[in-house]
């Protein structure tokens, strides 16, 4: 499978032979194989060489030479240089993705589009244990700090697709105090072994820099307190799979809104719907900041702050609880032991709610939700754990093999 | 091979249309795949879901729905209260597995049974080394406290019958102090990335609450003080592979029996063969147990105690040695270090037992075995190790594709 | 293909049935395999035999009587202990490998060899990303110190061939301060779970020790102080690659001579060679060790050192740079400050170099290369890390299904 979808890469360019009208489906990963398969063969320009020029000196003088070479008997332009400014962009109805880094890069029409591939995803993975979409493909588990969970469902996804995995759960070594390697020289290396790196980091940013310098595709599992595009993509695929629509919906965030960027990545890409209604359901010391808001107000979304979680229940297709996270309250016990227990999802909440509505939470959780809970089908967060494999199923296979 | 399974499973329940019939075959981990597979074609009654409504919340009112709907238009019972009181059973010579958590659980039939398909599994791993049994199939090693070797044993028993792994080794990190997740929660996330879980945990009892809410087989890998089943299994599968039959064999345990919690297990399950006897040869301050003992007696076996490990030697089939645990000694070093010393394996030992028999060890040895000793065809410990390969890879294939 | 490896092994020496004629070619890895496979036709003498009988007292009696008896039948000599004193030789241009334990067991024709094998690796890796060289193959990564870099290197040469991986990073505990199994009772438990060992170990001739107890393949991933022999292949073979000879190179060295052994092994393996000549390029403090030195001067390898790196590197056609240790200055950081800034690779050496000369480095690296060397085609160092996958893959090749 891994064969043949190179080879109808390869099929493309060539067979083809119309490189320059195809310029953007020339994802990374293929111009990455490109270069590497067919060194007698080049026939794009200089232009495209040029994008690569990073991950592409290791081929030294004499790619160069015959790109040059060729580029001039064929005179095939390709506008690569154009895609760089557009790292994810659609054809048609499809698009190309060149790395998952922050969830701003995704529109509407991208969402939709990958929410049908993870679809598919969902098929794929309960129909035919075997599937082969991926063999031949390594992906790189490149992990500054552990985060079992993420990790885990990751590597499911791409063993799902018959991808193998090389894991490195204390990836800090690299760049060890001793050591001191810098990220950049990391990637570099890894990318040597690998044909993706999902990492990461303890850093804001750090996916970027690494995307910045990688010849192969890069996902972002998290950089500290910066992105974590996945489990937006998954949260927004959820309420998707169980309200059956986005525009017109109406969610309440609950708990720690300050600190949780999951609930702050939701509210950003829930804006990019129609007539959507966001309440925010928090103790005062963990309030939604006013970026957020002003951003929703910007992008005309109706959004307001309330205390009583049970109306809000009562109205919303869903109710996003979070965790209130200790670790930020330092000292302050008092104020965590009075925040964490203030609005707790148990069954007086279930019976609030709507017949049609969900129970989310980005896990783990402790007892902001009573495990009675758990039994009602209203419950989702166990669905939306699963969800997460599924987006990630759908986007290893965007990035590695594409549409 | 693994769609092969999958897809007659499904033959059997639908093409035949006799789920009632059948019903002791139903294992769990077909009902998940049944109730994922064909949530449209759904012909067992609401006694089937109810025994899965702990993992099936998660599928909502639909199948619920669905279900009863299905149920009432086809009047076929299946029977799968009844399965929930027996965890395992027979059905002619066969049997059906699903979950592997304490030795108890293990009949005499089943232990046969078991053995006769780790015996295939010696072939298998031998012949062909690239078997696709479990292609397809995806195993996660739960480990919250490391143990290099077991987990070793079952990746690649796994991995010798084609499937694939998702390691955990820092698997507290999942419940950590700052973030609390409980078990069960653990294990929900984890089973929708995995198809079977090998869990190792601290707590004694871990891996029945395990089971208890997993909706895919469980294997206990070690829980705390509590069972190592897999370890009891191969111990005597090793005695049967070694001394040819398990009725009116003799053996001797040796060493710490106190605290050992392998040859506790194998003395109870040696007592479901006829005319056993058993030697107990320790240090006073680790001798065998009153409970064993009293079980022993109370299954007609035949034990002593013996300070006399060259007498014992001579007379038994089997010598298993265990190492005296330094850490059951706190501060009293003196009483360890007369502990350890005093009933040592050595070629005088070897001399003065029978040609036929067999010296065995659970491994790791510190010095109660002394090296000169593996040379001999009697040192039976390292075959024993990979015993613990064959019965593993016997248990997952019978856990996942069944007989 | 694993099958068909050892179904061509079989036929090698029971469709042949000249054992005799061929025992050079009688792998370590074949007669386990053999002796596995074959108990009931075993043709060979006991001198075969006995060469493994420390692996083998693991089959017990049965094999031995076997054997004694087939091979009074046949009278077939196998003249394995000839092989012992050679552990790997050639056959023809071919050879036979059973570990990879130091750098002097290449000699010059066993150099070519494994680079002819390497330059086929690359190729596979970059056309055929789903190679099942090595399907069905288990590969167990045993480090008892962490090397993240080392360690993804060899698992992506096992997954690119199609093999699968065993992994323990924290391989210590088979032999922790509690339970002190040595390293050979830890080695004969992984060699039952696998069919290769690839082993970092904290104590030089670690490695050794290893490949005398175990009956399948060792492969030295680095042990202590001593050796890390995959590291000095890839620097040849990367030479050799870059430069396009070996004969008549000259090779600037330049760093921490005194504690680097990547550039102690280059020094040795590079005397192999004619008309060579090399400069080493030092701190005071790190100076390269008479021991190089006074075998260099044995082999009439010209060297000389010079404190001019511009001069040297305008004369050279590698410039193998690297990293100054901090931790080998213990408190004199004074001097460690001194020493690292002495010698630095930036634009000013690169334009001394000539056009077709390399800067090589075994990463990680500080700031001994400067970071706008990176995009010069003359930075060879990312290469030289893709070429430890090429050179990996081809031992792994070798180690498992031979020439």
């Amino acid at each position: 499978m891994a064969m043949a979808a190179a080879s109808s890469l390869f099929t493309f360019s060539f067979q083809e032979g119309i490189c320059s009208q195809k310029t953007k489906t020339c994802s990374k990963k293929f111009m990455h194989n490109y270069l590497n398969l067919t060194r007698n063969q080049l026939g794009c320009s200089m232009s495209m060489y040029l994008k690569h020029a990073r991950s592409l000196h290791s081929e030294k003088s004499l790619i160069l030479e015959e790109t040059e070479r060729l580029s001039k008997q064929n005179r095939i332009l390709c506008r690569a240089l154009e895609i760089e400014n557009s790292p994810s962009f659609t054809l048609g109805n499809k698009f190309q993705l060149d790395d998952v880094i922050e969830a701003q890069q995704f529109d509407r029409d991208i969402l939709n589009a990958i929410f049908e591939v993870a679809r598919d995803m969902e098929k794929i993975e309960k129909k035919s244990p075997g599937s082969q979409i991926l063999k031949g493909y390594l992906m790189a588990t490149l992990f500054y700090e552990p985060s079992t969970r993420t990790r885990l469902s990751f590597e499911s996804a791409m063993k799902r697709l018959g991808g193998e995995v090389l894991t490195t759960e204390n990836a800090r070594e690299f760049s060890s105090a001793a050591k001191g390697e810098t990220l950049e020289d990391s990637i570099r290396t890894v990318e040597s072994y690998s044909d993706i790196i999902v990492m990461r980091h303890f850093e804001s940013g750090a996916a970027k820099r690494a995307a910045a310098i990688a010849g192969i595709p890069i996902i972002n599992a998290g950089d500290g307190p910066g992105q974590h595009p996945t489990q937006a993509l998954l949260d927004v695929y959820t309420i998707e799979r169980e309200i059956g629509k986005l525009d017109g919906i109406k969610v309440g965030l609950v708990g720690d809104l300050a600190n949780g960027r999951t609930v702050r990545s939701l509210a950003y890409l829930l804006a990019k719907y129609e007539d959507v209604k966001i309440y925010f359901v928090s103790p005062d010391v963990v309030k939604m900041k006013d970026d957020i808001k002003d951003y929703l107000t910007s992008m005309n979304i109706k959004w307001e702050e309330s205390a009583d979680l049970m109306e809000v229940a009562s109205k919303c297709d869903v109710v996003y609880q979070t965790r209130i996270q200790r670790e930020r309250f330092g000292e302050r016990t008092d104020l965590y032991e009075e925040a964490r227990g203030k609005y707790i999802v148990d069954r007086r909440v279930l019976e609030a709610m709507p017949k049609h509505a969900v129970v989310m939470h980005p896990l783990p959780r402790l007892d902001e939700i009573t495990v009675d809970v758990d039994s009602d089908p209203r419950a989702a967060y166990f669905r939306q754990a699963k969800n997460g494999l599924y987006i990630r199923m759908a986007l290893l296979k965007l990035l590695l093999v594409g549409w």
